[in-house]
């Protein structure tokens, strides 16, 4: 940075680095199991939106989209038993979890998280300016309750389930957090279509409750930016007012209301997912590899070499072995917590055949 | 807001409200001349691109875009004679916009704009928790050019051409701005492609310097949320520190590459626009309205009546004239610089004989 910018950026972003996402490769060879996309395609009843809105011109393109994509928030609160008026739609979760930031955190105002948890928070707890509080998962993925309801932060950001374990927490869990932290808590869903439990359903009983959740994973949207923020009305209004004014364009939205108006054909796919899912952590166990019980798309296991070693050198070398095979996973060198594993996005059930050859033919190299 | 909430909202939020943007009605039956939209469809290779991504399933969708618009920013570099290192890709310039503000200014770095500008500065700025410096224009729209240069702001957006008056400005006069003034200059330009000037071609030459553009305007694609920020690499390299990841979808990144690969339909399109501004404003001479000679697709106008009053009430009298036959305008009734005023968008050539003749009958009531 010269001179002139070290002088003129603001002090929060002058020091950072920003999100590094998972890598999307341009060319389509690629086994892709590193950023837990849906291995279908969307409903059909996406495309035929898209082509609707579309026309036979595109005309309607050259109009603003609805700033506050009502039919979306509609369509989205139905989904999940609640009104219109307790939805905010997003560019992705990404921009809720980014308004969330803004609207309830500043210097005065710190976030708090448990480590691990998705790497975007404390990068946008920094651009804020925010205090970003970590409190560690026990052993065994144990929640820290005590630490957490004691702790003097202003909003906590809960992913459940987590990543990137895929641990996944009950409605108790949950519900005890909400009653014992003194601030808001967002529990951030991008995983609960895979799972047994969602906080959606206490959005009307508790205040201090935000769920955010995506097509990304769950509907195979990941390409459209499409998410949600689901909370009381009161909390809804506040994250309108530092909303971008059209944050989502024209086709998102009409992809959006089309996924949520096809709700057989996504729960029959997730039901493979979780079934391909199950039967891909029998395979691991079989062959004596550590991983957390997933209640998500993806698994974070444990690579252990023919020598039974594990670590972070095993990992990286696992890792790089599955991509000189054009098998792309996700390797989180930085993260102390799972630096010995990697996380394995569920593709479909011969994606992951093609995954356990590469695991049977790694351990006898 | 309850108590809980107003314990929990950041300070900066607390006391906002949001930005209000031009109305959107959701029925076709209007002749919408109220929020600066392209009057005619985007070009037909825009439609294509996105039939192209689609494909058969649409299964490309359920793949992450390509984080940051690779190709997109090349195709827009190219067209300014730039290189993609020069450009960095939004949802809409009103992302480019916020990016720019949460990277160059803080509490203690001030934003300046000219009054009037672009209503969505003051927000941003309040969003930010930054100080908002407003220098009045000169009764002729005249720069105040020492006022800005002696100004302790640390990044100015300069809107050119000027909204809402359709003001546009000289190379000399953003040259002496972007000499004179000390901090970055955010020269925003939403109307260029209507203008005789675009600030791009001073982006090589001034460090100090973003140049934030839009398809919404001059491309027909307002639905489809594409703008982007000019600027020297280590600008660019700053404001994608603050930027959500994935922040084009993948039909919006084809969209945005199609419609830069049709020069020609829109600079025919572009003419036909202007020449349609210039005979409405004629119009508007042979019946005394005073207007700013306008460098835009607008044109802001001092409704005079039949007895040659014109004033905040008369402005207020003839929008709602105009609402009444299903013809939508912008008036800006808070905003006591232009409240005597009406911003009509140039529709098509048979649009703009409607509103004259609409124009007519009312003097005639």
């Amino acid at each position: 940075m010269n001179d002139f910018l070290k002088l003129h950026t603001a002090n929060a972003v002058a020091q950072i680095e920003g999100y590094t996402p998972g890598e999307q490769p341009s060319d389509g060879n690629w086994v892709k199991l590193n950023t837990n996309e849906f291995p279908y395609p969307p409903s059909p009843k996406v495309r035929e939106a898209i082509l609707d809105e579309l026309g036979g011109d595109g005309a309607k393109l050259r109009l603003y989209p609805d700033p506050i994509s009502k039919n979306l928030r509609s369509k989205i609160g139905k989904f999940f038993g609640l009104s219109a008026e307790n939805v905010i739609a997003g560019n992705g979760s990404d921009d809720i979890l980014n308004l969330a930031v803004r609207a309830f955190s500043d210097p005065d105002k710190p976030i708090l998280s448990l480590d691990p948890s998705y790497s975007l928070y404390p990068v946008l707890a920094k651009i804020q300016n925010s205090e970003f509080i970590e409190l560690p998962f026990g052993d065994s993925m144990d929640i820290p309750f005590e630490k957490i309801s004691s702790s003097r932060a202003n909003i906590f950001f809960f992913t459940n389930p987590n990543a990137p374990t895929g641990v996944g927490f009950s409605k108790s869990d949950v519900e005890r957090i909400l009653n014992e932290f003194g601030g808001l808590v967002l529990v951030d869903e991008a995983y609960a279509p895979f799972a047994e439990f969602s906080a959606s359903e206490l959005v009307d009983k508790y205040p201090n409750l935000i769920v955010a959740g995506t097509t990304s994973k769950g509907w195979g949207l990941a390409g459209m930016r499409i998410g949600w923020g689901l909370a009381n009305p009161d909390i809804i209004n506040i994250l309108d007012r530092v909303r971008d004014s059209y944050n989502l364009d024209r086709l998102a939205q009409a992809a959006g209301m089309a996924a949520f108006s096809d709700n057989e054909y996504y729960g029959n796919l997730c039901g493979i997912i979780k079934d391909t899912r199950d039967k891909t952590e029998l395979f691991f166990e079989s062959v004596g590899w550590k991983y957390f019980k997933s209640s998500s798309n993806f698994i974070l296991v444990t690579p252990k070499n023919k020598n039974g070693k594990s670590g972070r050198d095993v990992a990286d070398e696992f890792f790089k072995y599955l991509k000189s095979i054009k098998i792309l996973v996700r390797y989180f060198p930085n993260c102390p917590a799972v630096c010995d594993s990697v996380r394995i996005s569920v593709g479909t059930p011969e994606q992951m055949i093609l995954l356990q050859n590469a695991v049977k033919d790694w351990i006898s190299l």
